[in-house]
């Protein structure tokens, strides 16, 4: 079924160990729906600014994005990141953002989009989640991301959101700065009470954990021996998760399991290369077979 | 099959956010065998000195754990360690080590038990791991742990043990030390070129890896919401896991998964009160019955 996605567009510039790359195409968006196209046509919502490359409307290639919705803003600037993780692969340091766009009115969904049944909302101001939200006809799932800013300036919009939408992704720093508890079991609980249906914590390298009722998750990540480049591997993660998840119709705790194992190895995929270029080296062929393999090794 | 263990026995002082503990009974080989005697009886050696308080001999109360090879050492020290969680529960600050009498000769195994088949040598010095190992009769398989310590200090003597055991179990930073690789899959491959047929890499909270050959295995730690005193977490995994393995007669890669499974969910009983009162709170029904519901956890 349609999947809709809103979320940033970005000019990153990113340092690993492994080198550096200036000025590609990044953004929250951007990996979601490259990710989420293996599995289903994806709707992109999105405004870039007048300095955007032309390329940025030719980013995915043969996949499956209808990019109606990625609106060029006369007048403004694209969102840029510029991230290190020379010290530490598994965390990254900002060494600039410059919100631009994003500070900005939230892009406009097409109207030929309103009728989209799964969405995800990217990591933006929870109001604008709140008002993309109300804005969908008739949604069957309204997945969510956020981070640390709203959280901490933006609490009440937040938890206004959390009552709006059946899933929320976050990570572990998040997950706990959001409930104020350390462990992440009781941490995902208190997501709960809050309003989700489901909750999803990612790890980063060490996997992820689901917590929907009384039920629980876990999951490693995909033991990669190659790691050049971890930016947007959590949303290649929530692109594969949804991506799997509109095909299937139902988002029963089993749908939800496997959903978020196709999410773990899209992401593999991704910090395998800068930028897009993992996602680029791979085909839904390949994602299958390496799903089955991670089957194979958590399986006891 | 027989399983034999061979560590430190200590008196613990270990402060957590949720309380302190002073002169508790500690030590790899306490928890290893408390661990492992619910799958199997587990013969002990290790040395006290003067000062070890009576109960010693009484603290696996009705679990069959052999400790014959318990040596309480005339005019030496029993082995103390005094730690702290309250900064984060999960790595421990050590406030004091004194070696004591693990600084001294080691203690020497029973005649009766050197017919042993499994063998699990807790951290000690590389050299006393060689004796130990070139001592017993026929030993069908021998694991071993090892510090950063060792790793620094005993290079070469530590890749000669590597070269007389049939699996390495360590944790991540020691992975890291010994093979200088950051990657933890890159690592495991070089630890595996040293000798060993099989690593376990532990990962606290974060679960646990497996490489053997080709295969890898990967596990999340089992979600546990009550985390009260890591202490002897690493070696009561080890423990479940050597104790379930020693009652299957093969060390295949399916059983070797299942062994590592029982070492996960061994140590979240572990973590669950300080010193051994997790694990005297529970048997080997609720190991079993937490092993189905871990399954179920992991499984997608």
């Amino acid at each position: 079924m349609s999947l809709l996605v809103t979320g940033s567009i970005g000019i990153d510039t990113v340092e690993t160990p492994f080198g550096k790359r200036e000025n590609v195409i990044g953004g929250s968006a951007i990996y979601f729906s490259y990710a989420a196209s293996f599995f289903t046509p994806v709707r992109l919502v999105g405004a870039v600014g007048e300095d955007a490359p032309g390329e940025i409307f030719k980013v995915f290639g043969d996949q499956d994005v209808d990019t109606t919705g990625l609106e060029v803003r006369k007048g403004s600037k694209t969102f840029r990141w510029h991230g290190s993780y020379v010290k530490d692969l598994n965390e990254a340091v900002s060494v600039q953002t410059d919100l631009n766009i994003l500070a900005e009115a939230a892009p406009k969904i097409p109207e030929k989009f309103l009728d989209s049944k799964y969405i995800f909302l990217a990591n933006t101001h929870p109001v604008l989640q709140q008002q993309m939200a109300a804005s969908l006809k008739k949604p069957k799932l309204i997945v969510a991301d956020t981070m640390n800013l709203w959280i901490n300036t933006a609490r009440p919009e937040l938890l206004k959101t959390l009552k709006m939408i059946d899933g929320l992704v976050l990570n572990d720093g998040e997950a706990r700065l959001l409930t104020e508890k350390k462990n992440l079991i009781e941490a995902a609980r208190e997501v709960l009470k809050m309003g989700p249906k489901f909750v999803v914590i990612k790890k980063g390298e060490h996997g992820c954990l689901m917590c929907s009722g009384d039920h629980i998750f876990a999951l490693p990540a995909y033991p990669a021996d190659t790691v050049i480049d971890p930016t947007g591997a959590g949303d290649s993660f929530a692109g594969g998760m949804m991506g799997y998840l509109s095909t299937q119709g139902n988002v029963s705790m089993a749908t939800l399991k496997r959903a978020l194992a196709f999410g773990t190895v899209v992401a593999s995929y991704t910090i395998a290369d800068f930028s897009l270029g993992g996602l680029k080296a791979t085909d839904r062929e390949k994602i299958d077979h390496r799903w089955t393999q991670f089957k194979q090794i958590v399986d006891f």
